[in-house]
């Protein structure tokens, strides 16, 4: 059984800070976010998470493996060195989705988005040992984008398709699985799930097909954190690449 | 009548790059990409432009302002400082997705975004003195965002609601008005725009309404580069808020 | 004749923010500085000038080119992403020394330092239409610096080497000639001069070897920004590496 | 005692990729130094190590803490997202000039720094248990540089002076203690330490006095690695600027 650990990543107040006191550049607001979000991606990543930036004013972790004073640590270096602060809440569960509302909760307890008083929130519940339980990730990608799309559309058309895909797909899983489905650039997804078997990720692809006319294939692997259980997911990938099977599943491999 | 340079910013071959000669680890491709684009965004917004992420291995760039000159440098920067190399496509035109279109092609039509042999592609049609014709952007937000969904529902459903306010909007405003439209983070939307007055918006909004249920509202701003023009409609956008107003357009204030 | 044109770049009251309301992690200090003098080294080098880190939070840049206006945005830009702010002190003239000075002299004038209500000072001399006698960049390097140290010794002798012939030359540099002498990393120092020709540097060089025992090369460009004068002096120094010769001016070479 | 494990950061042949293959942008050099050195401060800064820009292509490190997997987890991070490699030698021991000695000799044994067949090299004596002796941190500053100095002189003469007390402090201390000493940035200067006492700081102190006419202030501090015993220097060094003490030791305050 899965056990995710998900921290909600909260920038406190942001929106009135990026029109005080008036309007920022928007280059800059850019600049900070990607940054930002790079910056978490190394802290969390080099512990074995996976962050995504999601809305970047609000990223979603996978943290298994981070315990308290690791989300401290994160939170004190970016107060360090930026010029806003970081909430985090914290929550843990078989169901990615449950995990997530439970972590959103804890921000949204201590006070609003834009609630000027409320910083640097820190709370929830960890894994900790039972970490062992373990993070099931699936890597989505689409079968020949660049064949079918990057090099045969105008960038903004092979766009719309990619992201029409992912708009159907993170539907589906949310609503199907609980499961938290994130694109991180080119043509790939990643989603955070809970214990799926071949037939469920079989059922995805043909919705997002039939949906969104998108033709998906998917690795998917476990692992006692989110980059053991990610990597599996991209050798697993891999292996769709080379056979042509739409599915595949890196615990059937060993 | 507008003048939009448009700069499609590919990334030389990465799809093969990332899994060779194995995966490489997510959290460091996702920094990379992250802190490609912020790079790209003060190196271009610095200058006046404006650069999306779109799928960061493709980037869309309104470079009004920006010669060949300008781009070669960005493009011997990165190359200066990554493990990866630049393809620019650059082309001009009233309608956006026109000039995207363009873009597109010059690259296109020096190999594929998988060619290894194909790196560092500069070229295209400058605006040049043309540039004067100018540039229209809108700026799209989603009323009470903050009330209505990140302090009231868990940040994934929130994430949902906001995604599917953008994929209706971005497929609505290419096909009705050939707009290029872009999620900056947060509840943002910006569009790139041919010349559009506010009927268009108004039922551009009311579209987004039926087709996904999320109410926005935009500030629509004209000027010299996209910088210019973004600014104004950031400006535009500030009297939505302030007035209660669905649509304001920049040029109509002064 | 040179017309330098030079920034001084403070941090506004930095010394206190380090230890309030306590210390702050060095780790995080140093990442700040260190980034920070990165994005002005994009910012200015992108536009054509050189910044050095010096004591990074006091740094020194040769900026002809760049105008008002382009250090406004340098420092709206900063602000905008970092928790600290900027003052820039400018002034012009064909002596290095001189001129940052008075760049100097500017920033005092508004305030100590470490004044809390001192922020965001922009003030002084910009070289103008005068930019045209342009800068001299003098490029040094340590003689097979990897044969003699890096793969000789232990890695802090090699550094009191090459600090020592760094502390000697920009000693001798600034009171010979008032030039401006920085250590750049690895074995190199770069030197914002006067009008200097063979014989100084030759002179230089023997003062370095018979004051610290260290044996320097160099390569002098002119140009009409730092970036164009640098390039040249490097090379220049680059025909010092082939032919075996001490001193290079690269406009003896045309 | 003190058992301090030293890793040498050595970027591999980076001299003459700055020229291949032509002389790069020094702007773009100094970009990609800087901010390979504040990566590398997260990473082992984020694991309570310390890390000093040193030369930019050869760093040094005190690694207490940091286990062979965290280095190759650094290396692989740095080769996945920069265009150079880097190579780590790693050694423990009393004395730190002699750990960074035989931590250097691991990389020379490997070949040349600027040797294009010798990348990656990964190699060693960890400290593992052993940490519990720890480490001992002395935090330098000048005693009221601002006043004396930042305030009151041109900033190239100021910096002359930091750098003159500097280059006298680390002679001093590596050829009296074995300590290696590292300017930080500001006034401040970082030394790693084996045991030593009052007496020896007192010592030091007034050499650099006599030597170059800048009057230092200390705290020391130690603890199970650089950063517990860097903060508790730190806190010593608050003891002196409120008291005016020129020496204070963070494990005599307890």
């Amino acid at each position: 059984m899965t056990n995710t650990q998900v921290t909600l990543v909260q920038i406190d107040n942001y929106g009135p800070w990026t029109v005080t006191p008036e309007p920022r550049r928007e280059a800059d607001l850019q600049t900070l976010q990607s940054r930002l979000y790079a910056d978490l991606s190394q802290l969390i990543g080099s512990r074995g998470g996976y962050v995504f930036f999601t809305r970047f004013d609000n990223m979603v972790a996978v943290t298994n493996g981070l315990d308290a004073a690791d989300h401290a640590l994160i939170q004190e270096s970016v107060a360090n060195r930026y010029p806003v602060t970081l909430s985090l809440g914290v929550a843990t569960g078989p169901n990615p989705a449950g995990a997530l509302a439970d972590a959103t909760g804890v921000i949204q307890a201590a006070g609003s988005a834009q609630d000027s008083d409320r910083r640097g929130v820190l709370d929830g519940e960890f894994a900790g040992d039972r970490t062992d339980d373990g993070v099931q990730i699936a890597h989505f990608d689409v079968i020949d984008a660049t064949g079918e799309y990057t090099d045969a559309l105008n960038a903004f058309d092979t766009f719309i398709e990619i992201e029409q895909g992912y708009a159907a797909l993170m539907k589906y899983m949310r609503h199907s699985h609980d499961a938290l489905s994130f694109f991180v650039g080119g043509d790939n997804i990643i989603a955070v799930c809970p214990d799926l078997e071949t037939g469920a990720y079989e059922e995805a692809i043909d919705h997002v097909e039939d949906d969104a006319g998108v033709s998906l294939q998917v690795g998917a692997g476990r692992g006692s954190n989110a980059h053991a259980a990610g990597m599996a997911a991209k050798h697993a990938l891999e292996a769709c690449r080379e056979d042509g099977s739409r599915v595949e599943l890196a615990w059937e491999r060993g």
